[in-house]
């Protein structure tokens, strides 16, 4: 397919554009499974705090999979801003990044109305990790012999951008386990990947500028 | 009208970006169909593995619409790298697309909920062939004579577009009284579409390359 | 506020995309309220047609709606092709236009449930013109006395987009009293829109070669 | 983390859209909280309309959400129309104010089925703060010592959209103790948003043309 493959500008927008709207839609729609509790309006004002708090695992939830959408957004962004032509291949597996991205407001749902059980957080973490290897995939695809990338970049920077796509999806298959013992430590081991997805980037930031250097 | 047809780029530009937010959105939308099982609290753990492994079907459907939406924003995206013009026409078969692209999230309900019935199977697979119908309208309409397309498109490249744009039409159509028989049968034939779109693509491109060299 | 008035183009494209953006979110949430009937499984076969004809005036509404966010998107298209400048009052024009858009989804779903009551096709008719009226403002806004459009467009083009765009907001005003007779009559006096619209288009595109020879 | 800094124009609009995105979906979200009233088909001639007056609370608060999406849409255009470069801090301040985006459709739908409650009332003006507040920091982060934006920019006017950008943030915390009072008085303080933005805007238009010349 590789006949396909073209540094035609508008078409490699186009691709990226539309990713940014289905992640634009689902990072919006994660909100919409935050329902309006319905009380009788009697005993309203008495009921509604006490309702509003027990939406705390689905308000969490939502948060989570919002600064997830967020850290991934980031990620897509820089990776192609290094991509400068595009083939089939390369839509076919930005798809399946999208299939994820379009899947997590479900699994948003799920995980916030059964967050105490080991089942949802598993399938959650799970279904983070596949985003994160789908990016990682991308760029995997994009960059090896410079496939698809600029030609001017080094080698280290290439290989430094494929450590730190991996480090989500690790994190996220680790926390799998946890959920057998307590379902709550699952999430706690997530807020891992924001930390560590921060010290990667100093790190590859500080390599990338000793390479300019 | 072709008092409007001009090259302005940035109305073109408008349209695809209009098409693309709108495939954005239904793709998006697909999975709100998914709806997270309401269980009480005491026998969510036993019930809630059941009742995922129930929502197969449902599954499934938003699957192969991801897919089908794929494809044709794929054929949608190669199709309009081609065209450099566009009329108040090819706006009207445009939203045409658009009009069978924004019902698909319902029809996909439908054959989530239903997908045991004879009819939901067909009325999907009829909606799937409007859409790859459209798609090929709005080719045909724009290449016909090179009426909105770059001048320098064979006349061979045009006709291999035309005959790509209805395989997809064709399998879903074929599809159809199979579900008389079986409704499954239906499904599995609509993986044809994907398989017999890549052969095809392989044999356009392999023309394509003949026709440069 | 005429010290934001300026010829970034920039800005323009973002303010056409916001809206853009917006009219593509309508149009497909409109098939959101299509919902697929609930029917239990020993039934179903027998009692699905039934519901699907059911559906009709659902169906309808959701096509009407459909029809004429596209007619108003083609003319907000069309319009903001001559539009190069813009300013703050521009902007609020704009956003009360996608206010009207934004709350159409809701009006289709109350004409979709009530169409055989006289009130949703009245209430349907004057947001309909509203949308028009907004259209209307925006492009006299911008066209009097050049204030934001290209500086070489004819008076008599103006004047010929004033007039096509009176042509919707008018017919569904006209049609709102024939709700009170029959709700029917009502939405049989909307087709007159396209019609009306495609020969105000015919004769101003006519003007406009006559203007151009 | 400045490594990532650059006046990479491609990067910077493709945050610019995806900020779009998301208060497009949103903007128009806020109206699926419109739900269409279920009558039985022999009363509803008679209980559509009382209906309809009984949504007034819901069909408020959706037009106050449109007009602050609105009003924080137009200040995220002008300041980022001042922006030239980002960097990774700019995006995750970005990210927070769409986070904050993102949840007022749920908020709305809380305020207009709780309108009667202080409680929602003062939720309500508390994230409509911290939406103004994160346009703020935005601003605040870009600007300082013409961190991210055109360094031609005048001081003065830097310190006129800091100003501005305090207003609206500033009238809504205000706002809140009156909730207890009267739920009601609340809304209608929030009613001098609009007012006291369009006097700081044209305070600042006034010093920017004061500058000029």
């Amino acid at each position: 397919m590789s006949d396909e493959s073209s540094d035609a500008n508008l078409g490699l927008e186009r691709l990226i554009f539309f990713s940014d709207a289905v992640m634009a839609i689902a990072i919006t729609l994660l909100a919409v499974d935050l329902r309006v509790p319905e009380i009788a309006r009697e005993v309203a004002a008495a009921e509604l705090p006490r309702q509003l708090v027990e939406m705390a695992p689905k308000i969490t939830s939502f948060v989570i999979s919002f600064v997830i959408i967020g850290i991934y957004w980031i990620a897509h962004h820089r990776n192609f801003g290094y991509i400068k032509r595009y083939d089939t291949r390369l839509i076919l597996l930005n798809l399946l990044f999208l299939l994820f991205i379009a899947t997590l407001p479900f699994i948003t749902g799920l995980l916030g109305e059964y967050s105490y059980l080991a089942l949802p957080n598993m399938l959650y973490a799970f279904f983070a990790a596949c985003i994160g290897l789908a990016v990682f995939a991308i760029w995997r695809y994009a960059s090896h012999n410079h496939r698809l990338v600029d030609e001017q970049i080094s080698a280290d920077l290439i290989r430094a951008v494929n450590v730190r796509g991996l480090v989500g999806p690790l994190v996220f298959l680790l926390s799998m386990p946890f959920a057998l013992i307590n379902p709550l430590y699952t999430q706690i081991v997530w807020w891992l990947v924001p930390l560590s997805a921060w010290l990667v980037t100093r790190l590859v930031a500080r390599k990338a500028k000793q390479m300019e250097h």
